[in-house]
């Protein structure tokens, strides 16, 4: 933890590290909440999904109601001449603005709606992974609903805005718009869906053979081995929808998924791992607070899209990784060009 | 759920249902702590090693605060009217006993105690690894006489007792007093020292040779899939000290260890896989109470000891096995005899 602010010789308020210790609990439980999903999300037996269910909706409700006391409101309130008498970025001034935010928000919610939404949650993705494997939405479908419907009720929680979905957004990226994003969209639309008819022919193909996903695998760890990931604190797993997860600073889950017929999986590795190193360059003296997080959704995949695609279809990363990758599947793949470059090699995605 | 009682028409007072509510919620908070736990043992990457005995502490705490809450308290005293009137084999008066046993020794306990043994214990757990691998003891004799100086702090909340071992006991075998135990443990020392020394040389010496892992972790799914495991609802794994644990009655997790110069985790993998038989054969009714667990560490241990001993090294279950081991290390097993017959082949393990 940073030492306490000693601004003008003023040591921080008791108020201040009582807060800190509150807050420190709540994130042990948001963090067990995360190893809940995690687990049940990649390596659980799919019969243990009901208990499951019911576990990260009392850990959610606990963590929620421990939140939303009265007690961190009046400490929030307690410390606001505190938190004025400080730098903005302090540690102190962050930690009580940024829990003040969360709070004000969080006091909307009843726990027990949030608790429904995680139970509700978990149990559909349980059926969203069978009706995956079987392609079979329609067994999705109600539980869509449920979750839409679930969605709409903690909207009604907060005052009307413009669109009712700004107030989902808000939980992503802080004071965003709807209509702004509709704005930035149209505009990249504008731009995107001419250059890319412009490319036409000249665009690469999707690599298309057999690929064993355990050499996927081997060949994924040894590109994120390169990116930061190290197994004293990083786990990579498979899950049928790849994500990334950090139970603390220096315990980062990172997932992929290899189908055989491509090789997106390795991206998917790249992408996930941007985001892992993201939550792993948090400085370990924010640990157990509610600082140990990516600033917004928005920079999280702006850190997870500069793995996967500046770097990883960048012409230097493959100029590195293409023998390798050539060596691996031998068979499927072309060797490269004398001189090295793979420019000319239509199967290799990424740049051109 | 069972349905509440309704013997002479009556049915179990609003009481009773608050009560099987709240029990619940701290049986999901005691089942995530096992994962946490398990987690811990298993997978994690060594790094997640001091956010997780925070995670650990605070869930603990919580489960123990919220179960020896004035409110637990007080719905057990009105339930006791209800208790004395219904079979003491029913559901609801199992629950509201076993329920009291347990809330009448948590009471004793400060939490920030119980939380600070966890914590400890997490860390100490590290810490044993570390030291087990360099065979090591001196660097984990702090942690250990910490632990010892945790647990005389336990035993001083409660009642003096004959032996101050007997409190910690009464955890793992209800009312089972020291004395008794080494009562039991000096009449088996007369009579199996004897024994022991009289087969002599004819005592089975154990098998030697060089097992690799990956082959023994097939041949042990082979076995326990054999005894009732299956991956809908249970997983194997690798632990340096093999546990069971059971997240729920469908979700269980055992853990073996299997050293290449020897098939013991054969043996360990057949005795956690009793223990975790033990638990799936909970009536999934009795999910999320507190019944939902073995009756005592004794009769624990005589089923994971049932499947190890009186099934694995049983001469039926070698005459289908042997052939099997055999084929997998041919070099090292000799062949069985003629007749299918094991006795004289003095490298399996087990009966003579």
């Amino acid at each position: 933890m940073p030492k306490t602010n000693t601004i003008n010789g003023v040591s921080a308020p008791p108020a201040f590290e009582t807060l800190r210790t509150k807050l420190a609990e709540i994130h042990d439980l948001v963090k067990t909440a995360q190893l809940l999903a995690w687990d049940q999300q990649t390596i659980m037996p799919p019969r243990g999904g009901e208990a499951r269910a019911q576990q990260l909706g009392t850990v959610g409700r606990i963590a929620h109601e421990t939140f939303v006391s009265d007690e961190i409101g009046a400490l929030l309130e307690e410390l606001r001449p505190y938190e004025e008498s400080l730098d903005r970025d302090s540690f102190e001034a962050s930690l009580i603005r940024v829990s003040r935010q969360d709070y004000d928000k969080a006091v909307r919610v009843p726990p027990e709606l949030s608790s429904e939404i995680t139970r509700t949650g978990s149990r559909g993705f349980a059926a969203w992974v069978e009706a995956r494997a079987k392609s079979d939405y329609e067994s999705f479908r109600p539980w869509l609903e449920q979750l839409v419907e679930l969605k709409h009720r903690y909207v009604d929680c907060f005052p009307p805005a413009d669109d009712p979905y700004d107030t989902l957004l808000d939980d992503y990226e802080q004071g965003m718009k709807t209509a702004e994003v509709r704005t930035i969209f149209d505009r990249l639309r504008e731009v995107l869906i001419p250059l890319v008819e412009g490319a036409g022919s000249s665009a690469t193909p999707s690599v298309r053979g057999h690929f064993p996903a355990q050499a996927q695998r081997a060949l994924s760890l040894e590109i994120v081995r390169r990116f930061g990931f190290d197994e004293t604190a990083w786990r990579l797993d498979e899950a049928p929808h790849p994500f990334a997860s950090s139970l603390g600073t220096t315990d980062i889950r990172i997932t992929t998924r290899e189908p055989e017929s491509s090789l997106d999986g390795l991206f998917a590795t790249m992408h996930e791992c941007g985001h892992g190193l993201y939550e792993n360059g948090v400085d370990p003296a924010l640990e157990r607070t509610p600082l140990a997080r990516g600033a917004s959704l928005g920079l999280h995949e702006s850190q997870s899209r500069l793995w996967e695609n500046l770097v990883g279809r960048s012409r230097p990363f493959w100029s590195w990784f293409y023998p390798r990758l050539q060596k691996t599947f031998p068979g499927v793949l072309l060797p490269p060009a004398e001189d090295g470059d793979v420019r000319h090699l239509a199967q290799v995605p990424g740049e051109e």
